[in-house]
């Protein structure tokens, strides 16, 4: 059932947990893929009802080119999510109605590598997903590794606001060349397409030199070169970071773990992914 | 019953929700007045529990001598609650543990009047109140008409974020010489007391003189004079608004319902104050 504004979504929700069901929720921007199908499907497996969110969140978009390019096929989300309960597609009217004024921010998290290229957007992604966690009455909701920094964003903001919200994520899926699912890669042209595995692939290989001993600096620099030379550009970071606080990690410490992260642009596609070290 | 941290009242609270209990919150900062307690018998009259919370939050003041002065009174503020279901008393350290990141902004509503002589103030509130509707899982919350801009900037998130809490408003509860009841009120010397209903006074022949036609500019400017002739001072504001922009009027309109709106001080306590035109 499609549900397309809050006041819906909530007297649905409202008669459920009049029964005592568990709400789970995957909010997405659709151009759904395996991905969000996985998120999708651990929902399915530990609450009684899931709702699944559409919304090409504007607020989060800083660059109004990839706004209007980002790909939009609701009526095969729609044919790929038969199984769920509910399907929430707002108008962007519905969700920011004449008079909004509300904003949620996150400090410090927010501002490095990826709030560092794109200025606003984990404020726009934690505002809305505070709204959808308002308006779904959610017991759960389920987030992709993929976007690292934004989970543990999210995850930061939901134990900072007492969100009666329980966070589960799930890994990052590939195809079978090793590139990170994601709906930009639609964008892609083929010969692009071809190069893109080579992100995750230099990634892996920088993990490997740091798990080795290679200085952290050392071999960033060297992945950095290596994505260049198969064409990235530009690059807009490739980091080694505490895996929940994302600072910079200069060196493997005992007892912390360590995230690789990167963004890179591919014939201006711009791809991102990160991986454990 | 006296609960200090968000998982003694979240369990207390999720018993309570088991039975289908109507949950109402009174969030308050102690140094309890009658105004607070007529906050809580409208809860008790409309939810099966009632939970108030006392928590000087620093965050919302912008001065540390106004934090460090503000009165507080915990064993006669517990006294005057015996009848709650619960009492809500968290340490700031519980509030906002090592690590914390968050804060709900609101645009527009949060820059003037009392926002514009209390930076941080609103945001501060804003995400007090937030955290405190998420520990919670209030269906009801209360509060005074007394912090008049307060109640629309929470009336206004509680809308923009969809949190699942109905906001209710109680009239300003005043002394028998019409001053507005405050905990501030205790600060206050014998002889500033017995000044201190000027306040209402003026505001109150100000707002008659807007009624009667008077241009609201005149009457604003003839109001701070009468406040400084009596001894205020510092006046930080005297304002006629519109009642839920807060946008300020500059004639009546018909249709459109003001509000006249004071902060000034008395012997350096700062009281503040708003009516009805």
């Amino acid at each position: 059932m499609i549900l397309r504004d809050s006041a819906a979504l909530r007297s649905r929700v409202t008669e459920w947990k009049k029964t005592g069901a568990s709400i789970g929720l995957v909010p997405t921007m659709g151009a759904l893929h395996e991905g969000h199908l996985s998120l999708v499907r651990a929902a399915q497996a530990e609450c009684a009802r899931v709702i699944v969110s559409i919304f090409v969140n504007p607020t989060q978009f800083n660059n109004a080119h990839d706004l209007a390019n980002y790909p939009r096929s609701e009526a095969a989300d729609v044919a790929l999510l038969a199984g769920v309960d509910g399907i929430f597609i707002p108008t962007v009217e519905a969700m920011y109605p004449e008079g909004y004024s509300t904003s949620v921010q996150v400090s410090g998290l927010t501002d490095r590598l990826e709030g560092a290229h794109r200025p606003g957007h984990f404020s726009g992604m934690a505002t809305v997903v505070t709204k959808l966690f308002g308006m779904s009455g959610a017991d759960r909701a389920y987030f992709g590794e993929k976007d690292w920094q934004q989970l543990q964003i999210i995850r930061r903001f939901t134990q900072d606001l007492n969100l009666p919200v329980s966070i589960t994520s799930c890994p990052t899926l590939r195809e079978a060349d090793g590139l990170a699912l994601s709906s930009r890669n639609r964008r892609l042209p083929e010969a692009a397409r071809l190069r893109a595995p080579r992100l995750h692939a230099i990634m892996q290989e920088t993990a490997w030199a740091i798990r080795a001993g290679r200085p952290i600096a050392a071999a960033l620099t060297a992945g950095e070169a290596d994505l260049e030379a198969v064409g990235f550009g530009p690059i807009d970071y490739l980091a080694c970071c505490d895996a929940q606080t994302l600072m910079p990690a200069r060196e493997m410490t005992p007892g912390q773990t360590l995230r690789l992260l990167a963004a890179a642009a591919l014939d201006s596609v711009r791809l991102i992914d990160n991986i454990v070290i």
